[in-house]
């Protein structure tokens, strides 16, 4: 190996850990309304970094939405170019009380960093950022490749405005493959390349009874509930034994190759460890014909993640409440559209609207499952560098969480996607104490230096 | 007529009306732990008028909730004595946004008087505390009959402390009939008195799934969601036809008699213009062979008030939540037990929970239904008293809601209730925009001073 870049990392290991402890106590909530200043301010914290460590026509970009942070370093002749994404903005941090230490103050335990966003997914975001520093720092101000870095402050609220300014610019977003840090490593030090990911619907649905609030006791036996109403529509929309209850709902599902079954079959995983290290509960719910890893990767799922309405404080009000709401998702699986199964979705729901009630529907994202190969360059590139850092063979997987850029970049730059992450399964991520183990994301810079490295040094 | 006591009563109509507005402005929310100090300020306001205007041994009784006021003058030598019931806790203000006031800034339009407990329960506690005032001043420091009044602050939150009071203290409560004001008229200008009430089981149920939140996208297919549990657990507690599905739940239930129905058939009522005005909705809701009076008012019901848990802000958040909770209450009609019930509704419950989950429950508050008779002289009284007032004869209906001492003062006192309440029906009873219509206030006060000394001038 005898990677310069990599020694200059590893002697800046706690100044790049400080610099991103900065980064998360910018409470980037893309989601929440109070905090668009804090958006803002963590994009220009990241694009003053780009600059100050040697990217060139560095901006950070309007949108509707949060804005995007765009640097470029095209100089590097003949080499190949890459499409480096991120996300700088981060999932709300509630339930706070939850939260052992507070979710914008990062603290270190156990080799642990903990903070909302710390692996999802400015953590990831950081490794880039420092792995090109150490890449300008030990080759003359240069870069072994071309490389575009394009990172969005929306993609836990669904990424709009990073897919209207890809579908619009593509000639500004030229690139031979992207460059994803955004997934996780199978198991600790197992070295991880996600090549699939499954798509997202996430709709809302509000539901309107009475003109206004009434007393259960004096109206109860003659206004329509809408929290009633909507349960009955949800118990309607999946069986007890996981199956989406849509109609046509799994038409055209993909099944994974015998070849990836077989590879996930031997990937060390104990699905009774995994009850009860990661979910915790008596029992595994879902489809029970299908093994945990095929559920989670390749079938498609339905979830109710929130229901706003009626009294929901402590103690006890006797209301029935004039509307209320359901936020339901759906995972999708390749060859299922989005678009087909929002309208098959919608149908179905309306066609179970109880009496008395109006239904109206939001839809808070949208985007497709993707697979991607294994056999081009760039992945055997990242699969040699991480090899090289981890000493170990790298496996492929997937993952049930959705990135729609990936898709977008498939389908609207024609790139295929390079996966690389360094969470592990146990981060937290959405979740009270999200954490981003310290080691990982160190040798996650390591690698992706290494990554640009191999793929400069190529004829 | 010719009443002293009802001509000081219109002598000082704004001086009571401002004293109220002063009550209201004090947010005693029993079920809010924030507002503890203000419900116990509520009751001390109340006490200091009782002394102030005649009552003798006025207490402030500690309690192991908020606390009860009593006060009572027992001079009336041979004449029947009242135990006068009101309450002056007040339910949650929530949703504030759709107040067009503060619900604690009592405020006059179109001759109504806005704000949350405005006619439920303070404004008819303060006309029992006017009616008192108005015959103290005008019998030469007496009153006309014997009066005990017993005021609680926990009829919002299931009226724990009352219950334990009555129970343990039957000997300090010794009177001849209750007066419970805290019901409505029929419709405007129509005399009304309430002899019957539903009973009330209200409980909330705690799902867990997996230890902690889980994303959605990683866990979906694997953990299991405790608001969908909950929502396939509540669309099994009643069909679309408001049949509740508990076994053995109608077991005894009993009818109204046929008199009773007739009288109710004549009252007027129109269910389309219920539906319009009142409700608000496309269509109403309940089993369809029963009228809507017969439903309100003597039928069982069971509705769900809120379901908090998982993400419920504004937005997307893709959470499987570890746990969720349903506030779900039903209303009882004679010869149900709420013991009985709550049983039978456990125990269904329990046999429905999904896989994965672990259900806890908790009750809020228990209370069955009581019908009584229209015979007595203390409601002969009050009807006299009633068309002095209102120059019409009054109407005898039933409440859908539930005031659970009526139950105790009959089975622990051996005594009648007669429920005088001035409200009306559209005056937004735990909804936003609470109202008492303000010459009800006060035509309330003169028929309470009217019905003492009626039954203190019988021989």
């Amino acid at each position: 190996m005898a990677s310069a870049a990599v020694g200059y990392a590893r002697e800046n290991q706690s100044r790049f850990l400080e610099e991103l402890k900065a980064l998360l106590r910018i409470p980037s909530v893309s989601t929440a309304e109070e905090h668009k200043d804090d958006v803002r301010k963590a994009a220009n914290f990241v694009a003053e970094e780009l600059k100050r460590i040697g990217f060139e026509n560095v901006q950070v970009i309007e949108t509707k939405g949060h804005p995007l942070v765009y640097g470029d370093w095209l100089h590097a002749e003949g080499k190949p170019t890459a499409l480096c994404y991120a996300h700088y903005d981060v999932q709300p941090a509630e339930p706070l009380d939850e939260w052992h230490t507070p979710p914008f103050e990062p603290t270190e335990r156990n080799s642990n960093l903990y903070a909302r966003g710390a692996v999802d997914d400015k953590g990831q975001l950081w490794m880039e950022v420092k792995a090109f520093e150490s890449l300008f720092q030990t080759h003359g101000g240069k870069l072994p490749i071309n490389a575009r870095v394009l990172f969005e402050g929306e993609e836990e609220v669904g990424g709009e405005a990073i897919e209207e300014y890809v579908k619009t610019n593509p000639d500004k977003l030229k690139a031979d493959f992207a460059l994803i840090c955004d997934t996780e490593l199978f198991a600790p030090d197992l070295p991880t390349i996600c090549v699939g990911l499954r798509g997202l619907v996430y709709t809302e649905i509000e539901a309107r009874g009475a003109a206004t609030d009434l007393h259960s006791g004096v109206y109860g036996g003659a206004a329509p509930n809408p929290l009633f109403a909507l349960s009955t529509i949800i118990a309607k929309l999946k069986d007890a034994n996981g199956k989406i209850l849509i109609p046509g709902f799994y038409e055209g599902v993909k099944k994974p190759t015998a070849a990836e079954l077989k590879a996930w079959h031997s990937l060390p995983f104990n699905e009774e460890e995994y009850r009860q290290k990661e979910v915790g509960s008596d029992v595994l719910t879902g489809e029970p014909k299908y093994p945990v890893l095929y559920r989670t990767w390749a079938r498609p799922t339905l979830e109710v993640h929130g229901m706003p309405g009626g009294f929901v404080a402590q103690g006890a009000k006797t209301v029935i409440p004039a509307k209320a709401s359901a936020k339901i998702s759906m995972r999708l699986v390749p060859n299922q559209d989005p678009d087909d199964i929002l309208k098959k979705y919608t149908e179905y729901v309306t066609s179970l609207t109880p009496k008395g009630i109006q239904l109206k529907f939001k839809v808070h994202s949208k985007g497709a499952a993707i697979v991607v190969g294994t056999k081009n360059k760039y992945i055997k590139a990242a699969t040699h560098a991480l090899h090289e850092i981890f000493h170990k063979d790298t496996v492929y997987t997937r993952s049930g969480g959705s990135i729609p850029i990936v898709a977008q970049f498939a389908n609207d730059l024609k790139i295929p996607s390079v996966m690389m992450g360094f969470g592990l399964p146990d981060d937290n991520l959405h979740a009270p104490n999200e954490k981003f183990h310290i080691p990982n994301f160190h040798r996650g810079i390591e690698s992706l230096a290494r990554f640009f490295e191999i793929l400069g040094s190529e004829k």
